[in-house]
């Protein structure tokens, strides 16, 4: 037998970070994985743990790191803690990270923000996947990927929405409609260019904002052609971009048959459903 | 043997509705549970379902209704199907009826709200369970009881929040501190006074930002004691409520120990954790 | 205003206790709820918690009384839990608990039970509530109520089940067969004779056979005549009972139309789903 | 911009399939997802839906094959469907499905295996991904890759297990034990020979076994150990296996520190925990 691949790290590891500016707080909540390559065959093949670092101890240094951390942004953390674990580790080859960041939103109290109290947002979520390999064993420099992104954002339009002149076969029962509900759930993964070092909290806001709005002004004739234009105007609106990469479910909203009621429904009551969905992915690329 | 309580009806009937004025829409999702009581002995004794109204016919009952419906809030729905069902169905003696609404937001494009594209909220749930017991067979009318309400309105203040002076033992681990983080999950539930027959949508408003209001303001020494300033300003703030009840988990941030590594964690770095949790419940009424 | 009402505890105590006898281990894992009502209203009304045992306490004696307990059941544990907190604290007037347990079962391994590896089952949870109101302050003794239970007992039969001679009328759009499938997941709580004082897991064991043998062998005109068959079977085999309650959801499994596609379906292929589900609820006692 | 890539397809088509030899049923439930790649570029960039079978059709195509399959395994019915949706698809170069199937366990009536009655088992799900890409346009056959296995297969062994000898640095707070629990949800997948064409239910059950039978008598010294020592057991017997790729959780169950109430704990009473976890992966093949 050979052992052909492995990997090993901590996942879920929570972080709720407090910053105090001049009595006005700041909160962000993270969930962090931290992942490690290296030469760790004989703890698989001998039980030998000489070479293994605890995934406790990966967990401690997430805190610890935090602790210390001024970077503004995941993708700035991701960076620091890879190469806080590279430098230390000359047994570990390659360091992934990924954290997962939720949304707090400030409370709004007799109409002004409120310095300490916060609100849970949506259950979109943010992220970043980061991945160094060292060059050689005593650096912690090396090439890197990373991957900026989010998920779970839940949107629906209620116009401009068709789906017509598809394939029928004996197996069609779909009707063509030219005035539907389109609900998604998008989930975006992006690659900046390797000149991006920073603002990258700023790159994700427009990106986000560019997509929600392609996504409003869209005349869809198709879940994959409004999906195309959100990547599209996501490039254009961002010369750091490279690449985006989406997939978009098509969370189906069905009209209720209401005539064997006596009933017209034009397009008024619908059922929200989550089994079956589409599904819809693409990678856009400038070109 | 016998059957001493019973009740049946259809549970998670999730209903959609647009509305359209003048080219802006609006857009309610809905999830509704009809639950019926009456004569129901001889299904359960002998199989015969000659008295029983099937909860399929219950759900499309649902969107029949909400086709013609111009109610304007939940109570105002929930009232309907009541009357609706008791009016047909002289077998029964009562109809109770549940809606939950999740949050759907406009979104904005260029600065302006868009007519016809939303974002989902939180989880944030708003709620209504209305039941009412017809005084004789041959009418609708009859003894009403209605809660609105509203679960998993998640909040976290980062300051004013302590714990202690409370009792200490043999099992006591926990330390006194002044200054904690107090993350919550409120589920709320209220009574009207019998008089309030509309506006409930603005009351629900007003209420849920009165209740966050005083979160945000309160200098808290316990979970009880920020229940009960929330429960009091929601009371004190609007004369149609006779009763809040509130049930408010202590969704626990442990704060990091990072005196191991030779560092000082000044309120700043923390665990949010799911288990185990306190859980803090309170009845407040006009006294 | 006026504290109508309170009460307050820790939810979510997760407790694993692992018993070894001669070489072969017993694994249990329990979930606990404790929740105290008494003196509090200085806690809500001043934020005076000199009368609060903190819900930190309260886990802590959670695992304090598991090391020393002997108790075999979910009941007796929750008993002992229960006469514990009321014994040590004169401010609390009554105490409840909930307990709920998942299923693991042994590994088997070259055919033989494996003493000390573990699978887990369904997801399937046993219960218990119990709750005790103190008769005087220096005593923990007084009035107690006890509920034993299951829920998310998830079955389905794929014969004699049918549903017909129901009401019809201009909503009614369900047709009537005389062979369904019939899946739910049931939720039952029952009550023992006061007498009752120990063999509970034997009871447990006993009153769900009984009931899944009832579920299997019934002829089903519908879920109400089957849930009642199931109930009735449970008090006939165990005179320990005095009371069943029992929540059984229709969870619909629809016959997928094929004739669109020149097929017939005889009853085979089907779409299992989620929403909406019927709901069917009874109390079943001794009469 | 350039379309880099692309697909669509239909996900969570549930589909609950009985079968009737003689009065004995038989009950499966899958869950089924179709992917498709091809030339959709012109739905992307113009709207036009000319090449786009619906992902209802496939939904549609889903049912109608699962009622004349005479397949006995999840991996022959992903065949058959690639293999009809590739033959009527000319615009399609590529189909990939995935099945999951969920555990229905028949009931045991009067120690007899009951004909037509169920219980539901864990939430371990079996699952195949197959995948064929056309090689050329006139075609439906083409190079074919196929995985199966299994996911979350949740496991805990109260013996044998310690964890020793790792790096300690200052950052380590972890303390060594040659006496844990070890709790994962196991998730494998595997790839067999070109040759091995039939017995996919057999050779599943096998390799499930011998995995279980593997982790039960191991003396693990860490998870990596006993993950290896899995998937070489499975290999060694099973010929039929080229590769085995496995993750598997940390779950950690801690010891409840039980000294502060002077009361010692002999590896008895502990807390399982869901967030962090330990996260192992390696893949093993012949070598």
């Amino acid at each position: 037998m050979k052992l052909a691949a492995n990997r090993y790290g901590k996942a879920r590891v929570r972080l709720m970070k407090v910053t105090r500016h001049d009595g006005v707080h700041e909160l962000r909540e993270w969930t962090v994985r931290v992942l490690l390559e290296g030469d760790f065959d004989s703890a698989h093949l001998e039980g030998d743990n000489s070479r293994i670092l605890p995934t406790d101890t990966m967990k401690n240094t997430v805190y610890s790191c935090a602790k210390e951390s001024r970077a503004e942004s995941m993708e700035e953390f991701a960076e620091e803690l890879i190469a806080f674990l590279l430098r230390r580790n000359q047994q570990v080859s390659s360091v992934e990270v990924k954290i997962e960041s939720v949304l707090w939103k400030r409370l709004t109290v007799d109409g002004e923000p409120h310095p300490d109290s916060f609100m849970r947002g949506s259950d979109e979520v943010q992220t970043v996947l980061t991945r160094r390999t060292k060059s050689d064993k005593h650096t912690s420099s090396g090439e890197q990927t990373s991957q900026s992104g989010l998920s779970n954002l839940v949107i629906l339009k209620t116009a401009r929405s068709g789906f017509e002149g598809y394939i029928k076969d004996e197996l069609t029962t779909l009707r063509e409609t030219s005035d539907r509900l389109f609900g998604t759930a998008v989930t975006a993964d992006w690659i900046y260019s390797t000149e991006t070092k920073s603002g990258f909290n700023e790159l994700r806001e427009r990106i986000r904002e560019v997509m929600l709005k392609a996504f409003a002004k869209h005349d869809s004739k198709s879940v994959q052609q409004t999906l195309y234009a959100m990547a599209e105007a996501a490039l254009r609106a961002t010369p750091e971009l490279v690449q985006m990469h989406m997939v978009m479910p098509n969370k189906h909203c069905l009209l209720v048959d209401l005539k064997p009621f006596g009933q017209e429904n034009a397009n008024e009551i619908f059922v929200p459903t989550e089994d079956p969905h589409g599904y819809i992915e693409a990678t856009v690329t400038r070109g």
